[in-house]
């Protein structure tokens, strides 16, 4: 009933815009970098999160980075290569803050929870974790021939299925966890706030009303 | 709690392509063709539906439909204006096929039927046609900002919350329509279908079991 999911793919080669949302590189798949280079980058990207929070991503500059940061501008340069470098490091950056939460942080989110209560924390979480950073999220999503296969979706499903059936929900799990996914799809979120005043408590609810409806029946 | 549907808006000016599934032009509102222009005008659609399901819309051609048609280049030309024009007037045509079809045809998906036997007809009614013009829907509806707020798509969020709430349905149901037209989505339809080898059959089931999700708890 249930084809297993396919594996996780590496970014494909071209216009880096075009991988933003599937950049979840395989930890230790990239040269290490030197203790004191990792800092200076996780620095960096802690600026460049700021900044983009505080302006929005579409304003971010290398030269902004590198006046807050103290650093030459050479310096932000050799680290993400360009600007666009610059935003694919954010968005993994972010996308890897949410995916520690839900696989490895503290409950309702993480794995000290019910499966249930797991589900109901994750699409609060994502909800709230995409449309604070919905600008770099917009972008990176909006190709929709990717939106379903790049590494950080695919994720995202398998963790949802994997609590579907913890939770014991019987029936096409994969199909349920793809609507669930639908659901928290950024460009309808931004829609439904942006154009339909809908506030983030209603999807929130809305959320939790969708997975009693799955959970539930089980 | 539910604000109301916004109203259908006219489709914008500009790259008429980005309307594509927008344009569903008020009865009346386009000047009124002659009959035997309007007859010639549906014939030369009739023909091109035939031709964009035998070779694909993206290989149609004015010549094809002229050829097929038995008439000059110079009427297709006069009737769609270019090829971009054809393409519009193409998933206009499918578009209304489809709402004839779920808002006066026969049951289960016309009036007749009870409002859940509706529901489940309905997601079966969209994945079907919209699959069978695949290449249409998702040239259309590639630009994710339009997605949601095209005429065609407020028409089915709306016919979708109308039938839940004859369901008596509780709850959020703008929201539930629009967690249903997600899973209609003819980008994770193909997705589903086209990369994950998932068949129609098994989409379709899907869709009952999330429709018996809403109707059964109500």
């Amino acid at each position: 009933m249930n084809e297993p999911l396919p594996p996780l793919v590496r970014p494909s080669e071209g216009d880096p815009l075009d991988g933003l949302i599937d950049f979840v590189p395989p930890a230790g798949d990239q040269p290490r970098l030197r203790a004191d280079a990792a800092r200076n980058r996780a620095r960096l990207l802690e600026v460049a999160a700021r900044l983009a929070g505080e302006c929005g991503a579409g304003n971010l500059t290398m030269e902004a980075v590198a006046t807050e940061a103290q650093v030459g501008k050479g310096t932000v340069f050799r680290r993400f290569g360009d600007r666009t470098g610059l935003l694919v490091a954010l968005l993994d950056h972010h996308e890897r803050e949410l995916q520690a939460a839900f696989l490895t942080g503290p409950p309702p989110l993480g794995p000290d929870a019910p499966p249930a209560e797991r589900l109901r924390a994750f699409g609060a979480a994502v909800l709230r974790h995409e449309y604070a950073h919905r600008d770099l999220y917009l972008a990176a999503g909006a190709d929709a021939s990717r939106r379903f296969s790049g590494p950080a979706n695919q994720l995202r499903l398998g963790h949802l299925c994997m609590l579907l059936r913890r939770a014991e929900v019987t029936g096409d799990v994969e199909l349920m966890a793809q609507t669930m996914l639908g659901y928290l799809d950024i460009h309808l979120v931004d829609h439904l706030v942006g154009r339909r005043g809908m506030s983030l408590e209603r999807l929130e609810r809305g959320w939790g009303d969708l997975v009693e409806r799955f959970v539930k029946a089980a």
